[in-house]
């Protein structure tokens, strides 16, 4: 029956609640995490421009704000346990997703290992690395104009891979379409695809999938 | 070193090879499958028209044709093991994508439960069912039109849902660009998407995430 | 004849004249609402910035702004009699939208009560409400993202829904194309469409349909 | 609760049924509509093609198939009872989509007048009908091309308009295209719009007003 | 032979040139405009902000800008003769452009008659006006949203009619795309386009037309 | 008044009727044509497929079909008089095209002479002719692809341009898409636009402009 | 001066003539080789289906049909001489775009080395030959789906690649809009783009720039 | 083997790096700048504001700003050699791109002759340079609004044509989308396409070329 809904994974205490900044003004999100913290709620709020930060933090001294990832969190736990998800990124510019989904992923207790600056145009970095990211429950593949890495990537690994095209580019890259129609049209078999520039729901489904791969270890 | 490509999981023995049938003649395939059958390999096929199925089937009598999946098979074993995929469908046009999902998750060893035509407009239908979703590894989540079932099984279910447009529809749908758009922009967490009519990329990715939650039992 | 188009509705004494704010200075639409005060006209403006209110209502104090609706108004009468509009939302971001439809419905005297917040992804608040919406003659019904909503509550009521696609979201929603091309596809029968962010269309269409709804009740 | 649903207006016995027959074969037609009459419906099919009504013609010759609507029916009662709807249609190539909203209001029991080939180009044929046009309780109003008549016929009657672009035009029309854009962007109130060519869409919605302002006769 | 090219029409004295101001900055605009008239042409500079007007007007007293048009022009004759540019307008939004198209012909040297918020949701308007726009050799008709204007206007005069989409509008309006779509569509004959808010172009093109009508009277 | 339209053209006796074959069955052109021939009219028909030509030529021997221009005409009064519009060309493939302009013209009376197969890639052959085309009251210029010709001949000719891009092209073409965009956004002044391969209306526009440019001779 | 144009490439004797074959029937086709052969040309034609084909060899039996590229040619010299250009390709789909490359560079005279099947999703098939792809003077690299072929290719090899989008693919792959616009936005440097399925354009291009490599040998 | 990846191009000391300044703080641009300089490295930054390069040539006055190609550069050698790239510019405002690819190709050693404002519009001007042009051993192709350039040029060249669209337009310009598409539609052979304002990628592709076309002289 329905009663089952009520008893959504989001409002059991001790897991995070995440915030999407954006349209929100800091006054708003101030009051929404201070409302959380008072609740004994974890809090990871997205999309923070520095503004907004310096605002939310000269109100609580205690979070902490990361500049890349654009994030503000109110987080006591490290992430912990076995296994890691991998975030590989193309180019300096697609650092910020990077970095969200990567703090997003922490945020929620699973253990990330970062492969930045990796872009198909200079194969020998992502080679370098190739065995580290095999070796990942899960990619979190992140490029922007072309958006081949996931379609390399797809090709050298035997894990699922998630996907995000970034808006970085200009031109015929019509802010993100080129890699998002790239990544939906990969050759390689394993990658599914989320919303340009979302780091965070990239995250999400891959701490989904971390979870079936370890939950094995704790029930 | 790159020696380890050469050892690529489709190249294993007993593991099915899958053709994608669409742009290759019936003598192309029969020739592939022939070729693959002769090496000891399971075989899959999709996108196979009625018409070459009849030619290919002429030759090999001892394949199998799925009229609505439209693929051609070859495969001795059954699915088995813990756990499954959930097919969730929103209506009976889109059954041929769902079933391409369907018979690609079977196909490579992992049982799948099929809910079809459960789409949003008659939402009894869908909870009905819900329980038994729920309890699957991952869904398979397939919808044509506004696409709009991945988001509303997003709010319901825990576990990952890999979302499949279909082209189903006509006007402003444009050929499934509706559906995919949806979908990418799907409010609900844990839903990642693959390109249009492509039952058969979901699965994979799918099958990749249900391995990871049983690898435990076999290692 | 023609001559019937001189007595349109909008120059009967009484009813409200609404102005479309954006692209007017705010002394453009001072003067416009100074004129038609002091012919004795009720009035609303919609699209009203902060900036633009803060300069109309020094001009006139006894204006009232709505905030969030971004509309002005002078306006003597209640909404009253029979029946009522409902006015369902899916997120707290479409608010803007969602008002200024439940102001431009109430400025023109029809009642309405408000569903806000009720998006797909948490089924659970949509259904709590369920009864109280299938009791209005007429929905407006505003989403942003993947635009589901109407959808699912097409097939839980049954009187005409009038579908808002909102411009919220980012990366493949395209401005609001996502939500738009989602509602006109809609599987749900009963959904008609304005345009995107047209909250003051899907009002105006729901008057009109409320009005027939409950004209025996006067004539 | 839930339970409402299953009590849903189309499985109560004597309304019509209606079956969108695009994507499906004769012979999955002609069964549907059989076990429909078998138990007591009434039937609408919308989307015949001419050689899939032949075979199920054959098989019931008590149907009735229009050829230019391209419907399929079973209706034994006439349409009756106060007030009207007005089906507007611009030109004569878009008869089909007109005939399908004027065929479908009729099978769900609604009188319509049929006002065609008043296209604005030529604006005496539509003025020459006006006064008819505005006694309707609700206009379908169907155009291709350019899409212009919702917005003049909005600026000529009070009730409301449910407009239907059609895939009529070559070029620059994008096979409706133009015609959806320009009535999304009338300048006129009280018109709202379906999907392009979804005749049986507005004259659903047209149906569901037409009761709402001819309840209080019945109850 | 090529020599012909040397003698173009603009390298003649006393026709006035004209300059398009969009991405020139106020420096190069006024050297520009201090060449020519050292020159003795008379000049148009379309496309001028407020602030650039400002920093030319002080180098240039002698120079007029017209705010509404976003034109600086330095004209010392009339526009005069037989016949009339007709400018239609549909919304006062589009006046910009309108006025645009208005200065230009004036600047070349031919009378224009302004009919200004004729849009089709109020025929009335228009129709008051039609005996004197039927009299102009050449209709400029400017509209934005649906763009229905010129469909209209060409079903009741034979006189040629340069379209001009605007990019007034919201939401599905895509920029002016709607407006643009609608008059390449219009079922009306003897209409041609131009891009969008390209009122100097439609301007030019009428002046070329009327040219033509009255050639007679100088040859 | 209204009763103007009444006098429309078209009504006029010895005016040509020119129908739109596309859509309409061969039964039914024939019907239209003769209708038309037996209270006097002249008749051109565009946009007719050689087996409906061969049908109708069959019930009315008399009527010429033009196989390049897809037309069929009863005509029976050359082009005469003063002047003559140049009908400018591409490539042969654009024929079909250039030759439904060149012919509406003739058949609404007005002299033309062509210049095919003159596209910008081999400018030698456009300059071998220009002298000729300026001489013209007004060109209609046919191109596919990237439709750069009426921006050089907008350069070279001081009368209008009507342009009309056609479908002529593959891949990035998009069906006309691209030939249409350049020539909206055509750097030469002079040029308009009508829609993707619709040479009747390019035509149109130019028959009028011609009147225009001779109608002091007659009146 | 414009005499230089007579004395154009393709009327010096010897050169191959290239025809393009769509759109042109059989009978025409014939027709335009059989007059270049008589004066002594060598002929290629491009897009040639199978049954024209048929036409033209039952008329000429001296010429080639390639069925792979669709070209029909009749050429008495081989390619020779220093270099050579990399046709490299990236599926078996992509390969009738990737041999109309190869066949018009050959005709042209150029020495051609084929890559192919050698797509991004198993790397390790072009890092099998790249030395070889190294050491050609230009690459043509022909790629559908993601196109993310030059990419790769172009971090890895000095010389300029000319890419090919093609339209193979389905769903969010748009007739091989992806393909395009991930090419315009490679990453890497030294890639330019033609039309989608252009082999042709970018063999000529190669050959233009190949030709400019090894000029040296020859003045 | 992959080694020889490591010894790309960029990182030999004395050849230029290229730096994409936009998305790049002034800070980050001027850090990378100065570990280049210190390595020994010459130094080429594209994409910088006024601002920005306020900034960098405060901390390093030795720097070069070309205000125009928005250009920060630290080079000591002059471009020398046989042979030349012509840069050729329809418009003014295509300028800044223009200046890109003419300060990209003379950073990386090779010279250039401009050849500015030579759009089709006035042929006159083009057909001054041509044999100038002609002598190029490439040409870089730049336009906006329709991008008809490189086809008028491609017929009068032998030599390969980069072009280059630029956003440079409005309306229907789509922020570049008319010059891409005709660039890549283009009639004329010889013709390959870099992204909309990619002047860099334009430059460096000829480069390449130009590096073939002399490298006999220097090994
Ligand atoms: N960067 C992000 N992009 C997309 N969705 C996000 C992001 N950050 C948070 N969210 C989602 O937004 C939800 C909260 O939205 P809200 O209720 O508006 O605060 C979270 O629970 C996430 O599902
Ligand atoms: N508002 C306008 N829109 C489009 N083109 C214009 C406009 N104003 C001037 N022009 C054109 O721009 C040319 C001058 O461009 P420029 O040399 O860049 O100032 C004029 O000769 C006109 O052809
Ligand atoms: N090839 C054509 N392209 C566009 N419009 C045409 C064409 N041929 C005729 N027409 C227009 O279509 C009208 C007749 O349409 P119909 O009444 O449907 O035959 C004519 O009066 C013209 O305005
Ligand atoms: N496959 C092709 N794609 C694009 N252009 C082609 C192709 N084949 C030939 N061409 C061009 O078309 C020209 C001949 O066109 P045509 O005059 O129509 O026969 C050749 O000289 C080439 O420039
Ligand atoms: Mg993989
Ligand atoms: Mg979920
Ligand atoms: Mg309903
Ligand atoms: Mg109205
Ligand atoms: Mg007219
Ligand atoms: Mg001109
Ligand atoms: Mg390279
Ligand atoms: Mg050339």
């Amino acid at each position: 029956g329905f009663v089952k809904i009520d008893h959504h994974r989001r409002q059991r205490q001790g897991v995070p609640e995440i915030i999407f900044g954006e349209g929100k003004t800091a006054e708003q999100i101030t009051t929404i995490i201070e409302s959380l913290k008072s609740r004994g709620h974890e809090v990871l709020a997205t999309r923070i421009s520095q503004e907004k930060a310096a605002f939310i933090l000269n109100e609580m001294p205690d979070l902490t704000y990361n500049e890349t990832a654009r994030t503000v969190s109110f987080v006591t736990k490290k992430p912990e346990g076995a296994g890691y998800i991998a975030i590989v990124c193309a180019g300096t510019s697609d650092l910020p997703v990077a970095e969200e989904a990567a703090v997003t992923a922490e945020t929620l207790g699973v253990p990330v290992r970062r492969f930045y600056d990796v872009g198909v145009a200079g194969l020998h970095r992502l080679l370098a690395h190739i065995d580290e990211i095999r070796g990942a429950d899960v990619s979190v593949c992140v490029a922007g104009m072309e958006g081949a890495l996931p379609s390399v990537l797809g090709g050298l690994v035997e894990n699922p891979i998630i996907a995000v095209p970034t808006s970085i580019g200009y031109g015929a890259n019509f802010n993100g379409l080129s890699a998002l129609l790239s990544m939906l049209n990969s050759c390689a078999s394993g990658v599914s695809v989320v919303n340009i520039d979302n780091g965070f729901g990239a995250a999400y489904n891959a701490v989904l999938i971390h979870r079936l791969a370890h939950k094995g270890a704790t029930t």
